[in-house]
């Protein structure tokens, strides 16, 4: 604030995920400059993400563009950029792209950079079990899923042929349950009669759980619920069953009474969790304070850093006592949106952030969903219905609702699904990307060295 | 044919374009078993490739899975891989997947391998300037031509801005024609209010073409037409305009007066040439016949290899006097699944082959296109009408019609378009595939060294 004419302040939102866009819109009317600085040119509606990966949906259905989300609002600009560095002293986001490495200083800043798969430490999982967490996850899912049938086919020797014909999906949260659905749906019902060599309906859906439930945070009844369709479609629910080894050929897995067993399957998919973006560590270690074993960084309770009250950290990012989902991101978003916006206007300050928990849902097949709000728990063709409203409403674009309902009726109604083109970039791509260099992608590694 | 019981004779097709299908889908009701081979596991239907790189259609809307397409038809089976050997001697197919090597004996064969971009012997070209002929080609170039607008809003430098917003297309054949109109109705109609800091509507799309005319198989009067409708789109066509140069950052041209000049560039789309499959030029050392200059092999009248009355090449692989069009490949395709047909049936053979002009046509925008049948030249609004039906028509699949409809309401009716999501595949994976060495990815060379 200059002495004489006030200038607006400049109000930087890493990321355009559910935390970042909410952010990002709540500060439609408030006196200040937004600029949001994302690494995707989209915003990624994640919980449909398994749709995409098991071919129902396109990517645009699911990813709309941030600055036509943001088009009318004309305090916001959207710029693409990885952000490599954030110096909170001098208050300046450094981020990059192939074309180079800018600086934007800041008044407030929201870091919403959410989170990534996490293997616990096993990093080699990631190249045989790719996570659900972005378009490019997703895609290539879908390409390994679909070739494995094509693979099958050609495949003459029965081990290897069983193999390819092994899905496994690793944790039993909302993520790998629907993945197991869709996977399991997609085998029996769309592909039934694509092939002559093989039969898809005998392809094995192995979805493991380390907990001794499925959808633990759904509780007990729903979880039985969840485990009988599941089993229903022929997916093999596997609990109490950690995770000892992953390599291309199938995956190593200890029971709860100790012994060990392998799984062949060329297949795997990796939904059992999540960490921070290392943004996180990256401000806790310029703050002097430590991250959890997810990553995620302490905050006060208006969603800032502590000791930079002009810094918030929200959605998977934040330590807060609060679960990993959307509404946390979209609500924290918010939140720190009417901090800035209340200080920017002189008002008062809102009451400390508290998460409003509007319940949550899981499908498992068409027609079938578990959903679980307040105190009340729904499952079957009611839950479903719910599903889908929910999840039409939330949806960003008037397009985005209309083609995503259509792929529906295709794959609900009949039994079609609309995006079964596999592509050499799918199959290919993650491979070569892993044999890029730093140096050959351009991309500056800052960020593994964190200047304190 | 043996003593006693007559065995049904096993026809190979390789491919499954235009060419490919359309040979299958006749032989349904022939006494023959029938192996479709092909690199993708999906038709291409490739006169609106130009739509996905534009970000109107997704994939899945031109590109159904082939197994799908056949799924009732008993007597055909399809299968992935890549054919790098055609031994005609023994009539033994060897196709390729990353999974193996596999051996496949025929009676008779129909190779439909279809074309690809030709650089003129400039091979360098196709890193800067990607072709139009798979999905991957137009994924790479929707991702190129929407990431371009987030450089140059994010470029400081005019120069460097201006070249981020300069879009090249070389070739005004029905794809150059098409895509030069599409990127300006990108830039001007749907990314028009998208920005801040650039204006999508001062975007230069220039389209160059060493000939005197754009579109020269439609005549002149049609060319007129669409040069004046393409410059209203804003679209500026360059003619006598040859390219001698193309590296990252721009395009050099030779001008008819012979003088040179350089567009500087960052988006540059090639629709110039085509060349035949390299198994045309294996067909025809084997056979000891000479390809042409555009790679085809020499066929007899009734689309068979001299010498090799049971080896077929049709469509883009075949000279034959006909032009490499989608209906060349259809008819020649029923063709030669006519004469296996009636020779399996002891039948009359057919009439040679004739290829029957049904007209062409191209699209330059929304509402405009110029289509010419038989002795009639339609333009404009009504040629468009037509255009929409016949592809409408022609498209493969209830599914691929009802969504390709609907994003058309979406982009012609209103100025959306449904997939612009960038994906890092999409922007990496070229620089990546082409750092691959050929041990990296696994496939054998042996094309390069065909046997005689």
């Amino acid at each position: 604030m200059n002495e004489g004419m006030k200038q607006r302040d400049h109000v930087v939102i890493i990321g355009s995920g559910f935390g970042g866009l909410f952010a990002t819109k709540a500060l439609k009317d408030a006196p200040v400059d937004v600029t949001v600085i994302a690494k995707t040119n989209h915003h990624l509606f994640q919980p449909l993400l398994y749709q995409v990966a098991t071919g129902i949906l396109s990517e645009g259905a699911i990813a709309p563009p941030t600055r036509e989300i943001l088009r009318g609002q004309r305090n916001a600009q959207v710029r693409l950029g990885e952000v490599i560095d954030i110096d909170i002293e001098s208050r300046t986001v450094t981020s990059w792209t192939p074309r180079g490495t800018q600086e934007t200083p800041y008044d407030s800043l929201i870091v919403a950079a959410g989170s990534s798969a996490s293997y616990f430490g096993h990093d080699h999982f990631a190249e045989h079990a790719p996570g659900m967490k972005s378009l490019d996850d997703a895609l290539e899912l879908r390409g390994r899923i679909l070739s494995a049938f094509e693979f099958a086919e050609i495949e003459t020797e029965a081990d290897a042929r069983a193999s390819w014909l092994t899905f496994v999906v690793v944790g039993a949260g909302p993520t790998g349950v629907e993945m197991a659905g869709q996977i399991a749906e997609l085998a029996h019902r769309t592909l039934r009669k694509d092939y002559r060599r093989i039969d898809p309906q005998q392809a094995r859906v192995v979805l493991l759980e380390g907990a001794p439930t499925v959808l633990g945070t759904f509780g007990e009844h729903l979880a039985a619920k969840a485990t009988k369709k599941l089993e229903q479609l022929g997916v093999e629910v596997q609990l109490g069953a950690v995770v000892v080894d992953i390599d291309e050929y199938g995956i190593d897995v200890k029971d709860s009474d100790g012994s060990t067993r392998r799984i062949a399957s060329r297949t795997k998919v990796w939904a059992a969790g999540v960490a921070s973006s290392p943004l996180a560590k990256h401000l806790a270690n310029q703050a002097g304070l430590q991250v959890d074993r997810a990553g995620r960084v302490p905050v006060e309770d208006d969603c800032s850093l502590p000791g930079f009250p002009e810094v918030f950290v929200i959605g998977d990012m934040m330590e807060a006592g609060v679960p990993g989902v959307a509404q946390v991101a979209m609500q924290s978003g918010k939140h720190a949106a009417k901090v800035i916006a209340a200080r920017a206007a002189g008002r008062d300050l809102p009451e400390p952030f508290k998460y409003v928990d509007k319940g949550s849902m899981a499908t498992i097949s068409r027609f079938a969903a578990v959903a679980s709000v307040g105190r009340f728990r729904f499952s079957g063709f009611i839950a479903w219905l719910f599903w889908l409203v929910i999840h039409l409403l939330y949806l960003i674009g008037f397009k985005q609702r209309v083609t995503t309902l259509l792929h529906w009726t295709i794959s609900f109604i009949g039994r079609g699904r609309a995006e079964r083109a596999i592509t050499r970039q799918q199959v290919v791509a993650r491979r070569a990307l892993n044999t890029l260099t730093p140096d050959q992608s351009g991309r500056p590694d800052r960020l593994r060295f964190p200047r304190r």
